[in-house]
């Protein structure tokens, strides 16, 4: 393994007092309807309303006092850019966050609120994140990948740590899959615990760069259509040592499409009443659609964010 | 006081192991756009979506061996109903819950997944509670009352003792009211660490029993209106315990209208990423209308329930 559980473990002391520790609802309804004991992890309910925080955190807390001092650089429009200007603040550092000049105003106010420093950039993601990499070279300060970085990993991983301590027997986890940080981490650690653990990668049809790189051998650019499930698009750099954990951890392979991501977070909001963003609806989109496999199994649905427009929840 | 706050301290050891302790949020918007710093108590996140199972969990766990062994009884279409099931089967104690015929079968369903035996009645919710009071009496166990009796009013209490550990200064605490047992049991905890905590009462224009109750100086009856907000409507036992409490223990009052719950309801989903039912979306209106008052103080909100059909959301 490329991050050892030891490193989990150091991670989940290092960020205890920044996150917040999420607790497992058994979903009654989930059950009876699959034959399996569905287990949901209510990561949803982290502060920043996503996993991201803890990744952000575990790196930003590795970092020295001079480090910390020069402060810190991202470049996202969504939960790690949240996770950094949370976590930075917590640490006190300074967090910069670089973001394409077409970014919604509720997002920048929702950085500004958390202190961050928000820089716009004329045209899109990558050229934020270019501009963010150089601008942290230059500066000799730090840049904070959202997932090519064993760090935040290791911070990601920190959700299988609170599953093995909460959940007596786990089969199987259902997990989305994006960059590929937040299915590593957490894989990591379920299968050194054990190793039978079955890891279930979900992906929306219409954006699944890792699962066709998994399929191709090697990290490819494919092309994506839009989807709701806005926290698991984009690309995968080329060299993401994501994908020798993605290639060596994910054992089943759920694809949904977008009226299935839909209807499992309508479904999540009427029988649990939760609000989950797409990229949470996609990983019980991908139990319901593969359930009959894993009956009168332990089943663990990672609910990894809430972070929706309103305008965008199902009606 | 007729609750001590040791009596309200035993109801939070007696109670550890089957609720959970709910966290609070610091609400970055609504603090900037009211000039309060306003904490959310989250206890929408409670198991079974509400604080009631708080006070019937209490009521259970304080029952003896043989008590438990003759089962308990109440009568409850709501979100009582659903604590009295679950603290029970925690209790490894049989509960049977009362409902009128025309309840939603969806409701039967949560009660009877948690375990509880349902007897259906001819006739309204009033029907339904006198003959399972009747019932209780010819079998010699024991009826639970969603608010009127001490040991349920002290385990809602249990709010007050975690919000004091985890806000360093309340100066005022927004609380729905529907019988009284929340505001009373919380209450009676915030004026015994600090009697100049504000308790502010708040209701549905529509639904407002014990508001009128209080202004004419003994419980009475008052008609209603529907409601968003099901869990604080009917009316109030004319001997409740809770008639002095609340006359003691409230200070400032709040009357929101139907469009104001839901206004409320809308802008905690769209900010705050939460559902929450109506009686909840009262607390939360009630601060926004008279905010104003409470300016440069630290306010806390009492999120007390999530349970709310998916087609009563605001859209």
């Amino acid at each position: 393994m490329i991050i050892s559980s030891e490193e989990i473990i150091a991670a989940g002391s290092r960020i205890r007092d920044v996150i917040r520790e999420t607790p497992v609802d058994y979903s009654t309804q989930l059950s009876s309807e699959s034959g399996s004991r569905v287990y949901l992890k209510l990561e949803h309910i982290q502060h920043t309303g996503s996993f991201k925080l803890r990744g952000a955190a575990n790196k930003i807390l590795s970092l020295d006092r001079s480090d910390l001092d020069r402060g810190v650089l991202a470049a996202s429009t969504g939960n790690h850019g949240l996770g950094v200007c949370y976590a930075a603040r917590q640490a006190g550092a300074e967090a910069t966050i670089y973001l394409p000049s077409n970014t919604s105003e509720s997002k920048i106010r929702m950085m500004r609120d958390l202190g961050g420093n928000i820089i716009l950039c004329d045209g899109d993601c990558l050229t934020a994140e270019l501009t963010a990499r150089a601008a942290a070279e230059e500066a000799g300060c730090t840049f904070i990948s959202p997932y090519n970085d064993l760090d935040v990993i290791a911070g990601q991983g920190t959700i299988g740590l609170e599953l093995t301590r909460q959940i007596t027997q786990i089969d199987a986890a259902f997990i989305s899959v994006g960059g590929g940080g937040l299915i590593a981490g957490v894989a990591t650690w379920l299968k050194s615990i054990n190793p039978a653990i079955r890891i279930v990668g979900c992906w929306p049809e219409n954006s699944r760069v890792m699962y066709e790189s998994l399929r191709a051998g090697g990290i490819i650019e494919f092309p994506e259509e839009p989807t709701i499930s806005e926290s698991t698009a984009g690309g995968v750099e080329p060299d993401s040592v994501t994908f020798p954990l993605c290639r060596d951890l994910i054992d089943d392979f759920a694809l949904v499409s977008e009226a299935e991501i839909f209807e499992a977070m309508r479904i999540v909001a009427s029988i649990e009443r939760w609000i989950i963003e797409g990229s949470a609806g996609v990983a019980v989109a991908g139990f319901i659609k593969t359930s009959h496999l894993y009956r009168d199994l332990n089943v663990v649905i990672l609910l990894c964010g809430r972070n929706i427009p309103f305008e965008k929840l199902p009606g």
